[in-house]
């Protein structure tokens, strides 16, 4: 099992390419290059991000494309998504799968078939999920998962504002220092116990975590708690979140966490120029995904010189 | 608003049909007729639920295509379930799409795109959505939705055994009794603020609830305490729970739920018999339908006297 653990091979990749950053891709149709062949959305998008996966495959491990952006392009964009994820994979990225669904029994394995079962690289390397359901929820797609060497990462706790509704139920007070019992530390705790028979070269298992990087204190708490977890860490950048708040989601080893970026890395060129075509705005992806490697990488290193 | 109001038209379809019931469709590959015209899948899915579709139609208000199933058979399978929406229609029936997406921000707005915005009849009647990011991913349905007179089902109590894993956070303790400040009716609590600004004829807003038939205490707590909520109700037939568990889902006028059945109707015939072709399957899940309709008329109707 280990030899072909998923997060084994993502931990390959990151050591590989010197960087735990995802790129998330999240064709967000106002965002999108200028289309100077008038071929219509779709099209636009499709070869956009053929070139920023062209641009950027030697310098991450990992890219994440948001179902969501291509469910909004109606049937063909749902089709696109998987051709995406085949081009990644062809370029040797691991591939996160972002849908975070959550179903049960025989519907939840229909999701698990269709997104971690193909055989024709159109799987992705692990889905998102939501723990809403509980572990009726999660065990299908560990199923499917631990015969192809495919896993998951877990909503814990998300970056957004409004997520403390929800996610704090239960915690005696507000603030990290009296989080004890709420539902965010709970679905940690879940999340070692159902990973615990599968873990790979490193100790970690197949079933991560995601945790925002907009609540560091949180972050850095779980990190503590969840010892056999990956984390993929949304938030940074746009939402708020710095390189020293990510830094405190990595585990001794500067391991076990990959930060994604989405905007910020494949939409670079908005901030930057006006002008050029698709090609150029390619580059200033590739160019934004060394930067946050780097400061990503500067801020692991610091910590761990402080400790 | 109201004159569009997403739950004032399935209301009015259950006062026409006289039913309460939602078909749910799942099409499972090991549960379809068989395939006599050797096929497929794919088309034997689609012919079946045509014909299911038009033997239905008239007895039942609402259909329930769970979107996992047509993922299951790949991006073919996706483009299916929106031609089966859009044949739902077309017969005058309420459609949920039961896609349990749950994501913020522009994310939640692609699938809100997708799922509720179009306006070619593929767009369904509702959607069901995961409550774990919080308001932040609600909002970008409901504005999309209040747009085009269309609402939201957002899991609460769910039928599954797990579910009580998550959803009893920050309850006192075990049991109905104790369950002040568990998660689902902190859930429930926020579904009666989310709808307010949204109510229809009947004070129903368009925030809907998902609330299994596995959980009948729970079901009528959730019922006294949310008046202003529809409750989708799973968990009937199948997976334990009864008319009578289902009938404490309904307001004192016998209305506010819907009953889901999936494959108890759909797939009556493997319970019945082992031959015959697709037609002879659909008219069995007619009679279930209607069989269905009336042990939960009875039920409701019983309470009634009851009270």
């Amino acid at each position: 099992m280990a030899a072909n653990h998923p997060f084994d091979r993502l931990d390959e990749l990151c050591r590989k390419t010197r960087s735990a950053v995802c790129v998330g891709l999240d064709p967000h149709d106002a965002l999108m290059p200028p289309d100077t062949r008038g071929r219509g959305l779709l099209l636009q998008v499709r070869d956009y991000l053929h070139d920023v996966l062209d641009a950027i495959a030697d310098v991450v491990p990992c890219v994440k494309p948001q179902i969501a952006f291509f469910e909004a392009l109606g049937p063909d964009g749902y089709t696109l998504y998987f051709e995406i994820v085949r081009a990644a994979h062809r370029r040797g990225l691991f591939v996160v799968g972002d849908i975070k669904r959550g179903d049960i029994g025989t519907t939840a394995a229909g999701y698990a078939k269709g997104h971690l079962g193909p055989d024709d690289g159109s799987a992705v390397d692990a889905v998102t999920l939501n723990p809403y359901l509980g572990v009726d929820g999660i065990k299908p797609f560990l199923e499917v998962g631990r015969a192809k060497g495919r896993g998951v990462f877990v909503l814990a706790r998300t970056s957004n504002p409004s997520g403390k509704e929800i996610q704090d139920v239960g915690a005696a007070g507000a603030g990290v220092e009296q989080s004890e019992g709420a539902l965010y530390r709970r679905v940690g705790a879940l999340l070692e116990q159902w990973g615990a028979a599968c873990r790979g070269a490193r100790g970690y298992s197949d079933v991560g975590a995601v945790v925002g990087a907009t609540h560091p204190d949180e972050g850095a708490l779980l990190r503590r708690e969840l010892p056999h977890t990956w984390f993929l860490v949304p938030g940074y950048g746009a939402q708020g979140g710095t390189a020293a708040d990510v830094a405190r989601t990595f585990d001794a080893q500067g391991g076990g966490a990959i930060v994604n970026s989405s905007r910020a890395i494949v939409f670079a060129w908005k901030e930057q120029e006006k002008s050029g075509g698709a090609a150029r705005c390619a580059e200033l992806a590739r160019a934004a995904a060394i930067a946050t490697t780097e400061a990503i990488r500067a801020a692991v290193a610091a910590r761990k010189v402080a400790k």
